[in-house]
C-alpha cells in the first residue's frame, strides 16, 4: 500500500514533512513481501465470524454507556456518555499506535524468547491484504481483522473503570488514564497469557478474560475508587444514601447490549469460526448469564426483601463475567452452577463495598473484579481442567495480574492526582458535571404528571 | 466432558452431593461416542449463520422489552423490564431442562413412533462438540447451536403474554406462568409440527411459527387477559380512557429491534445458511414489515383521523407476524399484499378488543394472534403452496394449536389465581408497580419546561 | 415461484382483478428458466456476510432515527419517529417497484450501452432461487440479497434529508419528496457511477458512496433548508438561540448504532466476504471514526471553548462519512488523517451554516455533504489511488452528483411547495408537531427534581 500523502507533499515540495510522515510510514508498511491472501471457503467463513465478533464487541461499548449512563444520576449524563464515547476511540487509537504490538510481540518479530515484556514496533504493520506469513500459516483470519478485534477488546478494560469513578472524575484526568492503561497496562499484562508470555508457560489459563479483561479492568476501579473517595453525600452518619440513576430502561439496553456482544466476546475467542468450540462457548455463556440473573434476583431478595431489578442486570453480568475464563471449558450444569454463584457474588459484594464506604455508583468492582476472580478460579473447580494443579495455576494468575493491574493503576491515578488532579470541585459535582464540563443537560424532556 | 465438580467433591469426600450431581450430570454427557465434528467450510458457513440468528432473537427480547415499558405507563416501567428480563431467562433455563427434550423428542431417541407427546430425556445430552450421529448427518449446526437457537425462540413465546397482562399482574404469578408456558405448553405443541408429531403428518405447514409462536403467545395472552380483567379506569362510562405509554421513542427502538431479529427468527427458521432460501426470507419478511407499517398508518388514518404513530409500528409487527408462517413460499408481490392486511388487520383488532372491554395495553393479542392467525391461513392463499387443501389444512392447524394453548393458558391463570392470585391491589395498581414491588422509578430525569 | 392469488382469483372467477395481477406479476417473474443456484462453501460465506451487511445498513435507519429525536425538542418527537420509520418503508417499496431496476439497468437486460439513463422494468424480476445467470457468473450473492442490501443503502439517502427539514416541514411533504428521492434521484445519480453508466468510464472512484449516498442526501438536505427556511426564533437579531434536544443519551445510542451499521455499509460494499478486502475496509472505518470523534473534539474545544459532546458524535459520524469513498483504498494513517480532518471540518461548518441562517438542527448538511465531498476528494489525496488525474476525476463526480441532487431536489421541493406546502402553521411548530399531528407526546415520564 502507498501511503500516498507523503509522495503528494513530495511533489509538493514539503518535504520536511514528507520525511517525517515517511518515518511514521514505515511502521505502517514494513512488510512488502505480501503473503498471498488466503481465499478459501473455510478461511473466509472464519473470517467472517471474527468480524461479526468484532462488531458485537464494539457494541459493547455503546453497552457499557447505556448501563453507566442509566444507573447514574441525570446531572451527570453527559459526562457518562462523554468518556464512555472517548474511551473506545482512545482504546482503538493507542491500541493501533502500541497496544496490539505490545500485546502480541511474537506475531511481530518483536518476541523471540519474550518473558515480561516485547514490543514489535509503533503503529501497525502489514500488507495491505493483511496476510503476514503468521497469520497466513494460523490460516484463521487477517491481521486486519486480528487487529480490530483485539482493539475493542482492549477498549472494555477501560469502560470499566469509568462507571466506577463517574459523577466526580476529572474528564482529562479519565482520558488520560484510559490513555496509559489501554496503551500499556492491559496489553503488558495480557501478553503475559494471550502474548505467549510467562504465564501461559505457568499453565495458567483464561479463555476469554475473566483475569486479563475484567479483573485487570476491575482492580483499575477499585484504585480509582480509592484514590478518588466517594461522591458527596454518598456515606452520611453511618447510612448509605440512594442515589437514583437516570434511567433503568436505559440501563436494561445496556445490559441486553452488553449479553449480545458476549456472544461476540466469548465466541470470538475461539478465534476462528469452528462450528463446536463456538457453539458450545455462546450456550455456556448464555446459560451463565440467565443463571446469573437468577442468582442475583434471589440474593437481592434475600437482602433487600423486594425484586431489586439493579441486582438482577448486575447478576447478569456477572454471570457473564464469571464464565468468561472458561466458556470453552464447561458443560451445561457447570456454567449454570458458575452463573448462578456469580449472581449471588454480586450482590454480596456491592453490600460489602458500601460497608467499607467504597463507592462505586454501578457496581462495576463487584462485577468485573468479584466476578473475574472468582470466574478465573472456577475453570479449577469445574469443567474439564479442574483439579488442585489447575487451581493454583488460576490463583498464581490471579495474584500476579492482581498485584499488576492494582499497583499500575495506583501509581497512574496518584501521579494524575498530584499533577492536574483526579476530581472535580464541590460545587461542579453538586451541581452537575453535565452543565459545568459540556454547557448542555442530557434530557430535556416535557412530562405530564 | 468430564463435569468435574462431581469429581472434585468426590475426592472432598463430600458423596451425597457428589451422588446427586452425578444422578443430573448422567442426562448432560449420555453420549460419549462423539462424532467427529464436522469441519468442513460448508458446515461452519451454514453453523455461522445460525450462531448469528440465534443472537438475533435473543435481540428480539431487548425489542419487547422496549415495546412494553414504551408503550406502557411511567409508573409501572421497572416492573415491566424485570418481566421481560427474567423470560428470557426462565425462558433459556426452562428449556435446557425439560422444553427442548420435549419438543424434538425425535432428535433425542424418545419420538421413535410418536404423535402427540414425546420426551427425550431431562436436560440437555451432547458430547462436548455437539455432534451426535443426527447432526451430523443432518449436516447443517451443531447440537448446541440448535438448542440455543431454539430456545431464544422458545422465551418469544411467553414475552408476548407479558405485554398483555401489564400493569396489573402479580409479578410471581407472571413468572410462574412463563415457567409452565416455556416449560410444557409452548413444546408440546410445537413438537405436533416441528417435533414431526401429527399436525405435521397432515399437511399443516408453518415455516417459522406464526401459530406455533406468535398465535401460541397470542391466545396466552387472550387469556391472560380474561382472567385479569382491564387496568382499573381503562374502560368508564362506556368510554376508552387513554393511558399514554412512558416514551415513544423507547418503542420506537423496540420496534426496530424486533424488525431486526426477525432477520434471524425467519432467516434462521431455514435452518441452514441456504443462500436462495435465506436470502428470499429475509426479502419477504422486510416487504411485509414495510407494507404492515402502510397498512397501519392508513388504518389507523381512517379510524383515526390522525397519523397514528403506534399503529405504524403495530402495523410493522403485524407484517412481520403474517409473513411469518411462509416467509419461504410468497413472492415479493404476495410479501407486501400479506403485510398490508396484517397492518390493517391490527388497527381493527385493537379497536375490537377495546369494544370488548379486553384491555391489551400494547396490542399483543391484535399483533401476534390476529395476524398469526391470518398470517397462518395465508399460506393456502398465496404462494406455492396456496389451494383449497392448504387452506382447510392451515385452518385445521390453528384451531388446533388454538384450543390446546388458549385451554392451557387458562387453565394456568385459573389455578394461580385461586393460590398465588393473579392481581395486585388496586392501591398498588393505582400508585405503580414500581414503588411497591421494587422500590424504584424508571426514570428520574430532570426537565426544562 | 408461481403468483398464486392469480390463479386463487381466477378460480373464484374474479377475471378483472387476476388480469391486472398478471400484468403486475409478469415483471415479478419474468425468468423462469432459472439457474442452478449455488450452493458451494464459498458462495454461501459471501452470501452469509452479505445478508449481515443488509442487516446492518438496517440498524442505520434506527440509528438515524435515534440521533434525529435526541438532537430535536421533544415536542417533535414523535414526527421525527415517525418520519425515520416511514423513511425505510417508503425506501424499500419504492426501490422494489423501480429504484433497484433505475440503478443497476445492466444486470437487469435494459442496460446495453447505457450511458445516462437505463430501466430494466417494473417491479423486481428473479427466479424464486434468486439464480439468474448474472448473479450466477458473479458467483458473490443471490439477486435477493442483492435487492435487500441496494434498498437499505437507498433508503438512508433520504433519511440524511429528514434531520435537516426536522421540526417544521409538513410530514406529507417529507414523505412525498422521500418517494421522488429514493424513487428516481438516487437511483439515477447512482446509476451513473454503480450501474457502470458514464462517471464509471470516467475514472470516478466512490467505493461506498461518500458522494453517491452521503453527498446526495446532503444535497437534497441543503436544498430543503434553503427552501423551507429556519426554525422560528432560531436566529433573533443576530444571535443563534440554542433549541436543546430532547435526549442525549439517545442520540449516542444512534451514533454508536450508526458506526455499527458502517461495519455493513463500508464492509458490504466489498461484494463479497472478500477476507483482505473487507477487513481492511472495517479496520479504516472505525479508525476513521475514532479519528473523526477526536477531531470533533478537538476543533469543539477550540471554537466553544468546553468539551462540546455534540460536536464528538457529528466528529464519529463525520470520520464515516469521509472515510466512505476510500475505505478499501487507504492505510492506517491515511483513514486516521482523513478522520481527523472530516472531524474538524464538520464543526467548521455547523458554524457557518448558523452564520448564514442555514438551520439544520442535526447537523446533517456538515456531516454527510462537506464531508461527502471532503471523503470524495480524499480519494485523490491519499490511498492508492492518489494523483492529480484521480484528483480532478473525484472533483468531476463531486460537481456532476451535486449539481443534479442539489437541481432535483430544489425542483421537487419548489413544486410541492407551490402544491401542497412544505411547512407546517407557525402555530403547530410553537406548540410542537406531536400534539397537532399525532395526537401524542414523545415521553411521558414522572420526574423527580
Amino acid at each position: 500500500m502507498e501511503y500516498s500523502l507523503r509522495y503528494f507533499l513530495a511533489d509538493a515540495g514539503v518535504s520536511w514533512l514528507s520525511g517525517l510522515l515517511a518515518n511514521v510510514g514505515s511502521t505502517l508498511q514494513e512488510t512488502t513481501s505480501a503473503t498471498t491472501p488466503d481465499k478459501t471457503a473455510l478461511f473466509t467463513a472464519h473470517n467472517v465470524w471474527m468480524m461479526i465478533c468484532t462488531g458485537l464487541v464494539f457494541m459493547m461499548h455503546l453497552g457499557f454507556a447505556c448501563v453507566e449512563a442509566g444507573f447514574t444520576q441525570a446531572k451527570n449524563t453527559v459526562n457518562i456518555l462523554f468518556k464512555n464515547t472517548l474511551t473506545p476511540i482512545i482504546g482503538l487509537l493507542t491500541y493501533a499506535l502500541m497496544g496490539f504490538s505490545l500485546m502480541y510481540p511474537g506475531f511481530k518479530g518483536g518476541g523471540e524468547g519474550f518473558e515480561w515484556i516485547g514490543f514489535g514496533g509503533l503503529g501497525l504493520s502489514a500488507p495491505e491484504n493483511g496476510m503476514t506469513p503468521e497469520y497466513a500459516a494460523s490460516g484463521g483470519y487477517t491481521y486486519w481483522t486480528d487487529f480490530l478485534f483485539q482493539g475493542m477488546f482492549a477498549a472494555t478494560c477501560a469502560t470499566i473503570v469509568s462507571g466506577a469513578v463517574a459523577e466526580r472524575i476529572k474528564i482529562t484526568a479519565y482520558l488520560l488514564f484510559t490513555f496509559f492503561y489501554v496503551g500499556f497496562v492491559y496489553p503488558i499484562i495480557g501478553s503475559w497469557k494471550w502474548g505467549l508470555g510467562f504465564l501461559d508457560d505457568l499453565g495458567f489459563y483464561d479463555f476469554a478474560g475473566s483475569t486479563l479483561v475484567h479483573s485487570v479492568g476491575g482492580w483499575g476501579a477499585l484504585a480509582g475508587v480509592l484514590i478518588i473517595g466517594p461522591r458527596l453525600g454518598k456515606y452520611v452518619d453511618g447510612k448509605v444514601i440512594d442515589k437514583p440513576g437516570s434511567s433503568v430502561p436505559l440501563a436494561t439496553i445496556g445490559v441486553f447490549l452488553l449479553w449480545f456482544g458476549w456472544f461476540g466476546f466469548n465466541g470470538g475467542s475461539v478465534l476462528s469460526a469452528d462450528p463446536a468450540a463456538t457453539s458450545l462457548a455462546i450456550t455456556t455463556t448464555s446459560l451463565a448469564a440467565s443463571a446469573g440473573g437468577i442468582g442475583g434476583w434471589i440474593m437481592g431478595a434475600i437482602m433487600f426483601k423486594r425484586y431489586d431489578f439493579g441486582m438482577v442486570l448486575n447478576g447478569i453480568l456477572a454471570g457473564l463475567v464469571g464464565i468468561t475464563a472458561g466458556a470453552d471449558q464447561m458443560g451445561v450444569f457447570d456454567a449454570v452452577i458458575i452463573g448462578l454463584i456469580s449472581g449471588g457474588l454480586v450482590v454480596l459484594s456491592a453490600i460489602t463495598m458500601d460497608k467499607l464506604k467504597l463507592d462505586d455508583p454501578v457496581g462495576a468492582v463487584s462485577v468485573h473484579l468479584t466476578c473475574g476472580i472468582f470466574g478465573t478460579l472456577a475453570v479449577g473447580l469445574f469443567g474439564k481442567k479442574a483439579g488442585l494443579e489447575q487451581f493454583l495455576d488460576q490463583l498464581t494468575g490471579v495474584l500476579v495480574a492482581g498485584v499488576a493491574a492494582f499497583s499500575s493503576a495506583f501509581l497512574i491515578f496518584t501521579i494524575l492526582k498530584y499533577t492536574i488532579g483526579v476530581r472535580v470541585s464541590a460545587e461542579h459535582e453538586t451541581e452537575g458535571l453535565d452543565s459545568h464540563e459540556h454547557g448542555i443537560r442530557g434530557y430535556t424532556i416535557v412530562y405530564d404528571e
